[in-house]
């Protein structure tokens, strides 16, 4: 059903559920590209409407730029479209970043979600728009279209409210939406609410129903690897403009939501993949994370059955 | 007369004075080679026993690893002996670390300098072994020797003695030594202690006695790009058993340091830099770093010359 919903319309803007696609990789820690994107393949299936590759939880950082290159491009020769991702090109090096913008376009990305830079610590805004506009005018490309990845418990540094406004001045058109991870929802809030016809999703599905009803762009996130089908449900329910009925979806899907959140998030993720797919690749992950201990995986699928988790 | 001390020998292993050598940049923010190489003659023939080339001061993250291999190769290629480097191959992507590592090999380096994979935070000890594990056995080459860098500051997570002490039982004669920039002087003498022959460089040269004193190899330090000439001579005093001397030397050497700290480190050190060479090519840094505002590096050279700052 969901995939009638989503797979035939020209997609023509970045809106609704997106999950941040998982990476597997066989024994060697190398990206298996046939499994990637036959994932992605099943999380549109599963109803998103879109997928942030090469994010937090796709272990982006723990790939080198020309992986992530060959991965992306293998996705799209397997037969997932361009403009159904929005690939993470954020590297701390710009010339890396510039490098990956152009590898997501010439994929027929409709947009990139930009890390900051993410070594230094205690930068201020001034050097922080000096690179994304060190970004965008070295892309040099009018089909550039930037998505401003916040999410400072990682990256210890963070975007401001006044240097997403100074960067939506400079370059108007370019600089169109966030994904914010901060896990604040009065930021969230005050970004759909200050800046209307930004594009803001929230990093996690606990905000869907909310981001939405501020006209936010959606939520782009980790556990939507598992939660696609509820998370949709929340998505249409609300769209249909059955309030209620969305409300006691989001309600159930932030039970799941909060679940999986009280175990290491992407090993959890490879993990119950694993266990729902029964494939091997799911076993890996790169340092410097790590599996789920013996066991944990299984205890947290049962638990998300006991909630209603949607079989695959 | 330095020059005549350290350029002429076989270096047998790293130890001494390291200056955390920075990388100029051209206007188009590409690493000037020719100046890089430069700078580094400077900084031997000023009494350095070695440099750490493409580490935090180096804006080693800022650069994409295909530009710090070029970078390397021609920094050898312009004279620099390899065996004098201590080059920083550290990446959040393993692969990526990998390649540095074999790269630094290539040129001649007897040493690497590792950083942590600095973007999850919350790893656990396990993940940063596999990590440190998993680079050693893919660069699967004999002459490899490892050099942990600890930066929490920047990274955000850290080695813990522990990690270090099962490192050292995994890898003998591999993990050799640490570059430890935490600037916490009992943590310095602790790993002294504990480690006895894992050579223990200060991350500053406020502690370069302090260090030698307890059979730590010196320090590599990002002011030593100007302290150069004052640092060796603590060095040579200390080594002499000129103790009195070495005291009052490392007293205005802490001065020196003091003084540069109380500005951004990097952008003071290509100001005063610029000022001291009349050259253009310190006036460029990548972002998300900045220049020091007008005026700033003028104001802290006077203050440096003021206590003594040796003339280039």
């Amino acid at each position: 059903m969901a995939q009638d919903l989503t797979s035939k319309k020209k997609v023509e803007q970045l809106t609704g559920v997106f999950a941040a696609a998982l990476t597997p990789m066989d024994d060697g820690l190398n990206v298996d590209h046939e499994a990637f994107a036959a994932n992605c393949r099943r999380l549109l299936d599963a109803g998103c409407h879109g997928l942030g590759i090469f994010g937090t939880t796709g272990e982006a950082n723990s790939l080198s730029a020309d992986e992530r290159i060959a991965a992306l491009e293998a996705l799209v020769a397997g037969g997932i479209p361009g403009e159904r991702l929005l690939p993470g090109t954020g590297s701390c090096a710009l010339t890396e970043a510039v490098r990956l913008s152009r590898a997501a376009l010439e994929a027929g990305a409709l947009g990139v979600l930009v890390l900051l830079p993410f070594y230094y610590k205690g930068v201020g805004d001034d050097g922080l728009f000096r690179f994304f506009a060190g970004l965008i005018e070295r892309v040099a490309d009018p089909r550039l279209r930037v998505y401003l990845y916040h999410f400072p418990q990682m990256t210890g540094v963070g975007i401001s409210p006044s240097l997403i406004e100074r960067l939506l001045e400079a370059y108007p058109g370019v600089i169109v939406g966030t994904k914010d991870s901060a896990g604040d929802w009065g930021r969230i809030e005050a970004l759909c609410r200050e800046f209307p016809g930004f594009r803001v999703f929230a990093g996690t599905e606990r905000f869907l129903l909310d981001t939405l009803r501020q006209d936010g762009a959606g939520c782009i996130s980790a556990t939507v690897n598992v939660t696609a089908r509820q998370a949709r449900l929340v998505h249409d329910a609300h769209v249909a403009g059955r309030d209620e009925e969305a409300a006691a979806l989001q309600k159930q899907l932030t039970d799941l939501r909060e679940t999986i959140e009280a175990y290491p998030t992407i090993p959890a993720l490879k993990g119950i993949m694993g266990r729902l797919t029964g494939e091997d690749v799911w076993r890996n992950i790169r340092p410097p994370l790590t599996n789920l201990e013996e066991g944990r995986a299984d205890e947290l699928l049962s638990r998300l059955r006991k909630l209603g988790l949607h079989q695959e």
